[in-house]
């Protein structure tokens, strides 16, 4: 046996542990490092996006993990924020605690982050563990200015809206060089790439990350708007971020 | 054996790789997935920021990697950027390629970038790995607004320079709630804590995040500007990364 894969027998030192998730179904090998998968299996009590994903993660980590002893909290856009105090009474009383969202890092673009403010609020010790960012990984790939660049989440639905908001992003890319990142919901990803090629200024380079980890899917790429007008794609229902940026 | 830490026998797709070196001198399983350790081991071709820091790693993921056997482009600032393309050339023939920073993941806040935007505009693939990011790191361990945030880079150095541009940032936070991140020169940390707690809003939440991945010195603290004013720190030599933000 490699001793790497033997769970170390000492108690995880108290804390909340942020712990990312898979982003597609390639090996958890792949995309997390090994002692995450020992410090899962040694924590009772977890702040957790969906229930049923976060156990299908831990069962993924190692089927042998008893599911009926771990405690989860639900932590989603449906939870009272009163509520979140009581999710860190294990780890005041000496319990470490995990955090994982629906998917990549926890505590970035999900409710997890008012567990983290809380434990903060408290001066309770928080430690972000490694895994897959789609914003990361994304920027990494697009050959991008990665000294400065903003992450916007969700860009306005409404036409008009959209569009000045595109030609403000676009401007301040022009101006300061900065890296633009956003994401769309994706069965609508098709039409943004289209938005986006028939808006921007054709000389504008638009990065298209898409599947990112997926072992069949992922594809990251880097063109100006002109090539994107005329380019063939399919990216829908497929998790994309989408990047502005000069290179 | 663990058929994990068995290199599989397949050549990996050429691409353009994006290895994320460690911050630390926490244990490499700590902070990469397995499967980078492997990727490594198999690529004969890297392009890195420095020689000395790539040889370093490569050994550490493997004592038994034949250093001599591997060829190393090196890319940072005194790189004449007309050299990059020819880097590429082992790609082009179909040789998998690595690309290293002296820390962290490439191609964020490095010259790498440049090596990913000539793979991008040839049309070369170009796949990013999972490893440790500060500034995601901070950014989850903060608990601040993840769903706006910005990366600047160093701030100003010259005083005046500097006030004006955080007074700036901070009526970001609290116009748009985006979180700002920003980094400083190791030596210079204690005194940009001691300017931020001096110049920012009493009520201004501030994070600092020190040491990511040390497992001795790591430390993520987030306190209003009045509680770091009278806080005892350290923070001299250590990375770290400062975060403006609402919570």
């Amino acid at each position: 046996m490699n001793p790497v894969s033997q769970p170390p027998h000492i108690s995880p030192t108290p804390a909340l542990y942020l712990i990312p998730v898979n982003l597609s179904d390639a090996p958890l090998q792949s995309v997390l490092p090994q002692y995450n998968l020992h410090l899962v299996r040694q924590l009772r009590y977890f702040i957790v996006e969906n229930v049923r994903t976060a156990r299908r993660f831990l069962k993924a980590c190692d089927r042998s993990i008893d599911i009926d002893q771990i405690t989860f909290f639900e932590l989603n856009t449906h939870t009272d924020p009163a509520a979140v105090p009581s999710y860190l009474e294990p780890l005041r009383g000496g319990e470490p605690v995990g955090v994982m969202s629906e998917a990549g890092c926890p505590a970035v673009a999900d409710p997890g982050a008012l567990a983290v403010a809380e434990a903060q609020r408290l001066g309770l010790k928080v430690v972000p563990l490694i895994g897959p960012s789609s914003i990361l990984m994304g920027l990494m790939g697009s050959g991008f200015n990665g000294q400065g660049f903003t992450f916007h989440g969700y860009l306005p639905i409404e036409e008009g809206a959209r569009l000045a908001r595109i030609r403000e992003l676009e401007a301040d890319t022009q101006r300061t060089g900065r890296t633009q990142i956003f994401i769309e919901t994706p069965y609508r990803n098709n039409k943004m790439v289209d938005f986006l090629a028939r808006t921007l200024h054709p000389t504008t380079m638009l990065c298209v990350a898409s599947g990112i980890t997926d072992p069949q899917r992922e594809s990251i790429l880097t063109r100006t708007a002109a090539a994107w007008r005329t380019a063939r794609y399919d990216y829908s229902k497929i998790p994309t971020i989408f990047l502005i940026g000069k290179n």
